[in-house]
C-alpha cells in the first residue's frame, strides 16, 4: 500500500461542482489501495477578495494581522472539500496547517517551514481516513498562523511528502504537465514525461510559471518525485526527479541534449552609461539595489574606453520604478553620466542536462538567432542553462525557431 | 485601571467604514485609561454566505467540518478589525478562540465552554496591547476547533469577563438597549437602565431578542455586569446586574411592579382531543416529542369529561411539521380521536421581579385582557413572570393596553 500526497491548487476548489470533482479523485486514489493525503489552497478567487477587503482598511497591514486572514482561505477550502468526500462515503478528516503539525519560522507572509511533526496525520492515516490538510500556512514559534508566500501550498504538499516519506507526491494543475516550451507559442511543443530538479529549477528561473523554485528545492533535498498533472484529465504529466534517475531511464533512448526552451517577458534592462572604470563602483551600485529589495537578474559590463564603461543589467518589469528610486538618488556619487533603460526586451533560455557534455550547444544557440536575425543584448550562463536578452518582438520568433532547431518537437 | 470587555455583533462589523467606526470606539475605551478585549462576530452575512457554500456541497455536513468552515468567518472579523486599530495608531493583537484560551467540550455547532486560560489574553494586555478575540469558538478537547451555536459571540464575552473578572461586559448591538416592550409596537416604550438576570433569561425565554439566554446564566452566575448598548451612540444602554444590586438602586425609587412586556408570534398551539383519561398517556406523548428533539412550551389539559379529555400544548412554528410527524406516528396509539393545530396564535408575557411580593398582578393582567375583549387560551406563570396565549391578531391590542395598565410608559 502506497502513500500518496496529492496538492490541488485554487482554480481545481473554486467552487462546489469542482470540489466534488476533485473529491471523486482523491477517493479514486485510496480505492486503488494507497493511503491519501491531500493538500488544498484557497478557492478560486478567495485570497483575492480577502485581500481586496484588506485593502479597504490599510494600504500597510500588519504582517501577522494578514496572515489571520489569509489562511482563512485554505480553512475553508479543507472544510467544504472534507464534506465532499464525506458526501460521498469515505472516512475523512481536515486539518490546518497548525493541526498538521507544520511548524514555520516567524517570517509572517513568506515564512519557511522548519519542521514537519506529522503525527497527527499518521494517526489519522492509520483509522483508514483521508487526511485534508490546508496548504500554504503552519504555526509559527509565538503560536501565531504564518503563511508561505506564493506558491506555499506546492511547499506544503511536498515537504508533507518528505515528511511522511510518501511514495509520491502529485501536484494537479490546470495544464496538464510540464512542456518543452509554452504551448501557445509553439504549436508541437511537447509534453515532458521525466525533467530533473535542476531543469525545473532553471525553467521556473526563466519564466516558466508551471511551479515556485522553493518546493522544487525541497523536493531536491528531500529526494520526493514530484508528478505535475492536469486535474481534469487521468493522463500522467510530468514526473520531476533526480538527474540519475533520468539518465538511466533516457540510458536506452536517443541523446537528449536540451529538455525545454522557455521565455521571460516580464524584463527590464536598464544601462548605467559612462561611468569612471574604478574599483568599488558596480559594488556600491548593486549593494544599494539589494538594499532596496531589487532582485538583479543579468549584468554585463562592457570593456572599458578612457577610463569609462557602462553597467548593463535586468530587473523584473514590476521593479522599475523602485530601481530608477535607488539610482536616481546615488547617481551622483556614481559620477554616472546617464541612466537608460529599455521595456522592450525578454529573455529566452535554453535548458538541459545534456549541454553538460555538449559545448557546442551555446554556438548553436547563437547561430540559430543570427539566422534568424535576431540581436542578443546580453547573456548568461550556468552549468545546464542559457539565456540571452532580445527584442521583445522576436521572442515568439527565436522560440519557435529554437524548439525546432534542437529537435524538441521531434522526440517522442 | 479597568478592565472592559466590548463585543461587537456581525452588523457592526459588516464592511470596512462599521469597522473603522468599531475601531474608533474601542480605541476611545483604551485612552480612558482602560485594558481592553474586544470580542467580534463574524462580519454581516458572512456566516450565511459560508453556509450556502456548504449546501451546495451537502444537505447533512459534518458537524467538525461545519465548525471548521464556519469558524473563519470571526477569523476574518479579527484580522480586519486589528488592522483597522492598528492603523490609528494603536498597538493591538488578534486571537482566535483557541489562541485566546477558550476550551470547549466536544458538541460541534454548539458546544460549550468548559474552561478559559487567558494568560496569553492577560500577557498581551500587560504589554498595553489591545486584545481582539474571535467569538463564538474554542478549541475541544481533541484539539479541534469548535463553535458555541447561537448567541456564542455574547458567550465568548461573558464567559471573558468572567474570566478575567472585567469591570464590565458591554455588548455592542444595533439597538440602543433593552425596552419595556419592542418600540415597533408601542411608541412610548423606555429603555430600561437596570434589569436583572433572572428578568433577562425570563425576556429571552418570552420573544425578546437581544441576548441568548446561555450568556445571561453566565453572566449571573459569575456575577459579571452586562452592558447591553447601541454601536453608533455614545449613550448609556441597559445594565443586566443582580436583583440585589438594583433593589438597592430601586429603593428610593417609586416601587416598581413590572419590568417589562414581551410577545412571541413563532407559537402555533396543537391540541390533541379525545383522549382516554387514564394515567401515563400525557407522560406517552410528550416523551415521544422529547425525543423528537421537540421543544414544547405551555401545557394545558382540560378537565376530563366521560373519561376523556384533551391536552393542548405550543411549540415554535418552526417545530410544527416535525411536531405533527411525531404524533402522527403514536396517534393509534394514544386512541386520540384527532389532533387539531392553530397557527394564529402567540404568547404575550409580562416580566418583573416585583410581582413576588404583588399577588394581584396576575389578577391585573386578566382584568386587562378581558376589558381589551381579548380571550386567553393558555396561562403559564413563573415567580417573576406570566404568560397568555391569546389570538395573534390581538397582539398589538394587548401588548399596548399592558404597557399602560402597568404604568411601563410612565417611569423615569
Amino acid at each position: 500500500m502506497g502513500l500518496v500526497v496529492m496538492k490541488f491548487g485554487g482554480s481545481s476548489v473554486a467552487d462546489a461542482d469542482k470540489m466534488k470533482k476533485v473529491a471523486a479523485r482523491v477517493i479514486d486514489k485510496k480505492k486503488q489501495g494507497n493511503r491519501v493525503v491531500v493538500v488544498v489552497s484557497a478557492p478560486g478567487d478567495m485570497t483575492d477578495d480577502l485581500i481586496a477587503m484588506c485593502e479597504k482598511i490599510t494600504a500597510t497591514p500588519d504582517d501577522r494581522e494578514l496572515d489571520m486572514l489569509l489562511s482563512t482561505g485554505e480553512q475553508v477550502s479543507i472544510a467544504l472539500l472534507s464534506m465532499a468526500i464525506k458526501k460521498m462515503g469515505q472516512s475523512v478528516i481536515s486539518l490546518t496547517g497548525p493541526q498538521a503539525g507544520i511548524y514555520a519560522d516567524t517570517t509572517h507572509t513568506k515564512a519557511r517551514i522548519i519542521k514537519i511533526i506529522p503525527t497527527k496525520i499518521l494517526k489519522e492515516l492509520s483509522r483508514r481516513k483521508i487526511v485534508v490538510v490546508a496548504g500554504f500556512q503552519g504555526i509559527n514559534p509565538n503560536d501565531d498562523i504564518a503563511t508561505l508566500g506564493r506558491g506555499g501550498s506546492d511547499l506544503t504538499a511536498v515537504a508533507l511528502a518528505a515528511a511522511l516519506k510518501a511514495d509520491f507526491c502529485e501536484i494537479y494543475t490546470d495544464v496538464a504537465g510540464v512542456y518543452t516550451t509554452d504551448p501557445r507559442v509553439v504549436a508541437d511543443a511537447r509534453k515532458i514525461h521525466y525533467i530533473s530538479y535542476e531543469e525545473m529549477l532553471e525553467m521556473a528561473g526563466t519564466g516558466a510559471q508551471v511551479m515556485q523554485g522553493r518546493s522544487i528545492e525541497v523536493g531536491k533535498k528531500n529526494k520526493v518525485d514530484i508528478h505535475v498533472r492536469s486535474t481534469f484529465s487521468p493522463a500522467d504529466g510530468t514526473i520531476i526527479t533526480s538527474e540519475e534517475a533520468i539518465t538511466s531511464r533516457r540510458g536506452a533512448m536517443e541523446e537528449v541534449l536540451l529538455t525545454a526552451v522557455t521565455f521571460d517577458r516580464n524584463q527590464v534592462k536598464l544601462s548605467v552609461v559612462d561611468l569612471p572604470d574604478i574599483p568599488g563602483i558596480a559594488a556600491k551600485m548593486f549593494g544599494a539595489l539589494a538594499v532596496g529589495g531589487i532582485n538583479v537578474d543579468m549584468i554585463i559590463q562592457s570593456a572599458a574606453q578612457d577610463k569609462r564603461n557602462d553597467i548593463s543589467f535586468t530587473v523584473s518589469r514590476s521593479d522599475l520604478k523602485k530601481t530608477q528610486k535607488v539610482l536616481g538618488k546615488i547617481r551622483k556619487d556614481l559620477k554616472a553620466a546617464n541612466i537608460i533603460y529599455d521595456k522592450d526586451v525578454a529573455k529566452v533560455s535554453i535548458i538541459g542536462v545534456g549541454m553538460k557534455s555538449h559545448p557546442g550547444v551555446a554556438a548553436t544557440m547563437f547561430t540559430v538567432l543570427a539566422d534568424n536575425k535576431i540581436n542578443i543584448e546580453m547573456i548568461s550562463t550556468s552549468e545546464i542553462k542559457i539565456s540571452c536578452i532580445i527584442d521583445n518582438a522576436a521572442v515568439n520568433k527565436a522560440v519557435t525557431a529554437l524548439h525546432a532547431a534542437f529537435g524538441l518537437n521531434k522526440r517522442q
